[in-house]
C-alpha cells in the first residue's frame, strides 16, 4: 500500500473550491474585528436567482427526460445517440471542424469527467505529459494519478498583453524530451486569457511536428469579452485524431448541478473514453443529458446579455484592486475569473485566504492550486451577484491593508 | 502506448448492458422467421409508466433542490452535508452499525462512482485482489485498470440452495497468497444469492484474520424475497476501518436516471475516494443529491408493493423455464435478476444473444461478462412490465428450442 499511500498524499483537495469547511483552521493571530457584509464564495460561480440561473427551459428539457422515462435514463455509455446527433452539429458549428456523432463524441459527468477520461485514456505509466503552469488545479492531479511524469512550460500572463505569455520554447523543449501529451485550458483557468492565434498556430505545428496528442479544455470558451476572438485549434491543421476538445455547460450556462461535459475529437480516444466512462460512472446521468438540447440554442440575445452583465461586473471588482499598492492584476479576456497578485503581507497568503473567510465572510482559491510558485495570487469566480461581489472585493481590500507587512 | 494499448484492449464493453446497438453484426445463419412481440431490453430494469416508476416524490425533490440553488448544486466533494447527515441515520438503522455522516460516508455519481472509487482507493499497482465468480462485470475490469493482479474466488450458486455455494477455502487461499482485498456483491449480481449469515461470519473472520479491507457491494440488499433475512458485513465483528459498504437508490427504487450512489464505512478510505472524486467528476450532480431525501423514506407500503411485484414476475419467468429441456436456473433471492444455464445450442451463446435481439426483441446479457468460464448462460434483469416479460420468455423458450443442436 505504500505506492497507493505516497499518491493519495499528493491528491489533497482540502484547498480546492468548495471544500473550505473541511478545513482545520489554525492559530491566526487576527487584527482587528470582522467586516459585516454579505458573504461571497468566489471559489465558484453562483447560480442563485439573485446572481446566474441557469439557461431558461433546461429544468423543463429535464422534466420532460424523465417523462419519456427509460430511453433517457439508460442511454449508451458514450450518451444517448439523439442528443450526440443534435450535438455534433452544433460543436462542429462554434469550433469550425466536424465532429462525429457517432464516434467523436462522448457525453460525460461534467467536464471534469470529460478530463479524466481524456487523461486516463492517454497517459500511461511513466509517460511524459507536459501541461501548463498555472493552469486548472486537477491537471497536474490527473498526471499524478496516472503514474505519469509531468513536464511543466510556463506562461508568463502578467508580463503579456497580446497573447497568453505562453513559452513556446519550453513547450517544444518538452516535446524534445519525449512528452507526447499536451494539456492545456483555453481560456487559461485561472488567469483568463485567450491563446492568441499565432499561439495556437505555434501549438499546433509543434504538436505535429512530434506527432503529439493534445487535450484541449475550453470549458470558457463562448464567454468572451471586449468582442475578442478565439482560434480552436481543431480547427487548425493538425491530425483531428490526434486532438480531444472539452466543452460544458456548467460554466457560462450556469447548469454545473446538472453535471454535463462532452469531449469530442479524435475517435481512437474517445472510444477508450468510452470503455474507462463504463467502469468509472456508466454514463453522464441520463436525465441531465436530456438538457443538453438548450445548449446552443439558447434564447435570443440571452447569451449576448450574459456576456455583458460578467463583462460589467469585471470591470468594476478590477477598478477596485487597480489602485491597491502591490496588486497586479490583468484584465479578463474570457470567461469568469480574475487572478490577482497581492503584496507581500504579515501572514501567508494561504493564512490570509483563512482571513478572508473568517474575518470578511469571503471565500477564494490559492493561487498555488494552479502553480506550485504562485503563493502570492487567489483565483475569484466573478459570476456573482453583482453588488455584493463589489463589497466583496471591498472587504478584501480593506483586509490587505490591515494585513500588510 | 504499449502499456495503455493493452490496457484498454481489455476493457471492451460492447458485451456491457446497454451497448448492444454499438455490435457489429456478423452473418448469421438465421432459422426461421421474426418472431413479433413487444421489445423487452433485460439488460437493465425498466423505469417507465408501464413498468416501475422512480419513487414517488424524487422529481419533486429535484425540483426543489433547483430551486435552492447553488447550496445544492456545489456541495463538498463528498456531498451535501444535509443530505449526509439525514442518510448516515437512516443507513446505520438499515445495516445495523454506525455511520459517520462527517468522515464515513461519500455521496457518488450512482453505484459505478462508488465501486470505482473504492477500488481506485484500494488497489495499488500489482497488489492481488480477491473477487467472487461469477460477479458484477465491471469488478474485474476495475482490478485490471488499477493493475491489480487478480485472484477469483468461485461460487457454485447452481450447486447450493442454503447458501451462495461460496468456496471460502479459496477465499483463504488467496488471502494466503497475499490478497489483502476482498470485492463481492450481496445479493450476488448476476446470481441473485444472498449470502447466509454463515457465510457472511466467515468472510468477517478470514478477513479480520489477515487485515484484509472487504468491498461489498448491497445494491439489491432491500430487494428480498420469501421474507428472507440479509446479514450486512459491516455489523459484523471486524474491523470497521477494514470495510465499505456500496448502496444506492438506482436498482430497486427505479432511479438510476439520476445517477445516485453511496459508499460508507472505513474513514480511511472514504477519504481517499473523495480525493479521487476530485479529479474524476467533481461531485455527484447536486440536483440529483436533493433526491436521496426520498431514500429509506418512501411511502407506506411502497417498498412492499414493489417486492411483491417483482416477486409475482419472477415466479411467472421462472415457470416459464423451468419446463425447458437443458435449462437450469435457482430461484432469486434478492435483487432483479434471474441468470439461467442453457442448454447446448447449434451456435455460440454468443451468437445465440445476437439472434434473441434480431429475432425476438430481446436483449440480455452474456454470462461472460459475469465469469469468463459462463460460456452458456445469460442474465435478465426481470424489473420489467410484467405482461411483455412473460412474452418475452416464451419468444426465448421458442428460440431455444428452435436451435437446440
Amino acid at each position: 500500500m505504500n505506492l497507493l499511500t505516497d499518491k493519495f498524499s499528493k491528491l489533497g483537495c482540502d484547498n480546492a473550491p468548495g471544500q473550505e469547511g473541511r478545513q482545520h483552521v489554525s492559530e491566526i493571530q487576527f487584527r482587528g474585528e470582522k467586516i459585516p457584509g454579505v458573504p461571497v464564495d468566489f471559489s465558484h460561480g453562483d447560480v442563485n436567482t439573485n446572481a446566474f440561473e441557469p439557461t431558461p427551459g433546461a429544468l423543463e428539457e429535464f422534466i420532460a427526460g424523465v417523462k419519456r422515462g427509460g430511453e433517457v435514463a439508460y442511454t449508451e455509455y458514450r450518451g444517448s445517440s439523439s442528443t450526440r446527433e443534435d450535438l455534433a452539429g452544433k460543436l462542429a458549428k462554434f469550433t469550425g471542424a466536424i465532429v462525429s456523432a457517432d464516434n467523436g463524441l462522448i457525453i460525460t459527468p461534467g467536464s471534469q469527467g470529460a478530463l479524466f477520461l481524456a487523461m486516463g485514456a492517454t497517459i500511461g505509466r511513466g509517460d511524459k505529459v507536459a501541461i501548463v503552469q498555472p493552469d486548472y488545479f486537477a491537471n497536474r492531479k490527473l498526471v499524478e494519478f496516472f503514474d505519469g511524469e509531468l513536464i511543466p512550460v510556463r506562461m508568463d500572463y502578467l508580463g503579456s498583453t497580446k497573447d497568453t505569455g505562453l513559452d513556446l520554447t519550453q513547450l517544444e523543449d518538452a516535446f524534445k524530451a519525449g512528452a507526447r501529451l499536451f494539456l492545456f485550458s483555453n481560456p487559461n483557468n485561472p488567469a483568463g486569457v485567450i491563446y492568441s492565434a499565432t499561439e495556437i498556430r505555434a501549438i499546433a505545428d509543434l504538436a505535429q511536428k512530434y506527432g503529439a496528442t493534445v487535450i484541449v479544455d475550453q470549458l470558457y470558451s463562448r464567454l468572451l469579452y471586449d468582442g475578442r476572438t478565439y482560434t480552436h485549434l481543431r480547427a487548425m491543421d493538425i491530425n483531428p485524431d490526434n486532438v480531444i476538445t472539452i466543452m460544458g455547460p456548467s460554466k457560462t450556462e450556469s447548469l454545473s448541478g446538472y453535471r454535463l461535459g462532452v469531449a469530442f475529437g479524435s475517435s481512437t480516444i474517445i472510444d477508450r473514453m468510452e470503455k474507462l466512462q463504463a467502469i468509472v460512472s456508466l454514463r453522464a446521468p441520463g436525465y441531465s443529458q436530456a438538457v443538453l438540447k438548450t445548449w446552443f440554442s439558447e434564447p435570443t440575445g440571452w447569451m449576448d446579455e450574459r456576456i455583458t452583465l460578467h463583462q460589467a461586473i469585471r470591470d468594476d471588482l478590477l477598478m477596485k484592486f487597480r489602485p491597491v499598492e502591490g496588486v497586479k492584476v490583468r484584465t479578463t479576456e474570457a470567461g469568469s475569473y480574475i487572478f490577482p497578485r497581492i503584496p507581500e503581507l504579515a501572514v501567508t497568503t494561504q493564512e490570509f485566504i483563512k482571513i478572508l473567510r473568517l474575518q470578511a465572510g469571503v471565500t477564494v482559491t490559492p493561487g498555488t492550486e494552479f502553480a506550485p510558485y504562485l503563493t502570492d495570487s487567489f483565483r475569484l469566480n466573478f459570476s456573482q451577484n453583482h453588488e455584493a461581489a463589489i463589497h466583496a472585493i471591498e472587504r478584501i481590500v480593506e483586509l490587505i491593508e490591515r494585513y500588510r507587512k
